[in-house]
């Protein structure tokens, strides 16, 4: 296990999408109103809930990532950091991806890494663009950890701004180009590419070579698990992070909810495995 | 005080531009290497800072923006809890805009929007536009607080993205259009424009009518503050949330810094309203 500490996101990554023969991300979004009940008479149901997840499915995926805004938002800092302790030094071989979404300048930017890669000690945390390259730069000097930049997100209202016509393109087209050809100079950065949109995400392929791709917006059902694998993966049948969070998490909401999980996981890693 | 309870942001916001006779806001940005030594010997030394630059300035202020990240890559959710609390329950005239720029959809983004303002009780927060409306909306639905969104940022790198052409004007008027004519309807958005372009922000108040402006980009210096105040006010002369952190926070790091920074607010607000 030693080995792994000194890898990098990505090459722990590539370790992951091969150990667990998987392209599967769990998201850890701990919605409070959809924990099983038994557990929110315990200490600590939060990271409990995760843990038990994680348990249930480590073997499954290549990837966790954990929403900090249901622990911000509960005043749950303390269990974020349990969860993440607990994920590193059981399982040191999974890379963690902290789902923060920030994005901010100078100083602050530099606070905002420290938060996810010394406080959360995370292997990779998300970033919104918007406010350009030096922006991004705090997170991206930390070579060994992966940036994981907005570009097309799988919501409705991406389109808002995301698909804004600039010079003949799509606006996240412009993005994804840029983090490839200016901002990857560590070859440390990954972009969101919404599952709702295997064309968009063939193009994005090809704009940005082997870069990998998170993809939010997978369920447990199949239909566009083919079209968003066959569009997005890379040559050798990898390059994507395809995180699925409520159909596995909430799978039940009973004393079985820890199995429903991986039931729910296995099905998802082997429908997305059929397609590599 | 209890009327001002059932202000909204809006109008806690024009109360304050009045009452102080100031545009001026007082970003608390407690960066950990300038804040003076001896407070670093005593119990919270990040609330403790915050406090006496708020004791000394609060006459001379329309609203003060914490930025979070400073609190996040510290471990100090506490001591902004009690720089939040201590200004509402001392200076309850005055809006508290808390500075954390998130930006996320449905759940995800409710729990941030609670962070801000179950948790922290902010009157406003910060937002990113760039997943589109759907991700604003949960900030937005709290009708009687303010969601202020980039627009056009005052770091260099704003141009990587802010600025490219769409339909033959920049991407962020488009923001800011739509944010205008369809983000706005219970009256409660504002956008951040950077100070160090005085001719965007002319734009910008055209294609926003009143709608406040968040303007960061603001030193001690008196250089832009007249292009910036003329370009970006009301018809009446208010219309703007003029940031200045650092130039007032870190004027001394002595023993007299709140003393210091009084003096700074103070030659700021009179420099502003020398153009209003």
């Amino acid at each position: 296990m030693t080995i792994e500490k000194t890898m990098t996101f990505i090459e722990k990554l590539q370790h992951a999408w091969e150990r667990s023969d998987s392209l599967l991300c769990v998201g850890l979004d701990p919605n409070w109103s959809k924990i099983p009940a038994h557990l929110k008479e315990q200490p600590e149901p939060i990271f409990n809930f995760c843990k038990q997840i994680i348990d249930a499915t480590h073997d499954l995926v290549c990837a966790y990532k954990p929403q900090i805004a249901y622990f911000s938002g509960l005043e749950a800092e303390g269990q974020l950091q349990k969860v993440m302790d607990y994920t590193r030094e059981t399982y040191p071989h999974i890379p963690i991806i902290l789902d923060s979404k920030r994005g901010d300048i100078g100083s602050t930017a530099a606070m905002y890494a420290k938060e996810a890669f010394t406080r959360y000690q995370a292997d990779a945390v998300t970033v919104n663009p918007y406010m350009g390259q030096d922006s991004a730069q705090p997170f991206l000097d930390y070579a060994d950890k992966g940036t994981v930049l907005l570009c097309r997100t799988s919501n409705a209202g991406a389109a808002d701004i995301q698909d804004l016509e600039v010079q003949g393109a799509p606006l996240y087209e412009h993005v994804a180009s840029m983090i490839a050809n200016d901002w990857n100079t560590h070859n440390n950065c990954c972009i969101v590419v919404g599952a709702t949109w295997p064309e968009q995400m063939a193009k994005l392929r090809s704009i940005t070579g082997d870069m990998p791709f998170l993809v939010p917006g997978v369920g447990a059902q199949g239909g566009d698990v083919k079209a968003l694998v066959e569009a997005g993966k890379t040559s050798d049948g990898k390059g994507l992070i395809v995180n699925s969070s409520r159909a596995v998490l909430y799978a039940s909401d009973g004393l079985d909810f820890a199995q429903a999980a991986r039931e729910v996981a296995l099905q998802t890693r082997d429908l997305i495995n059929q397609y590599r």
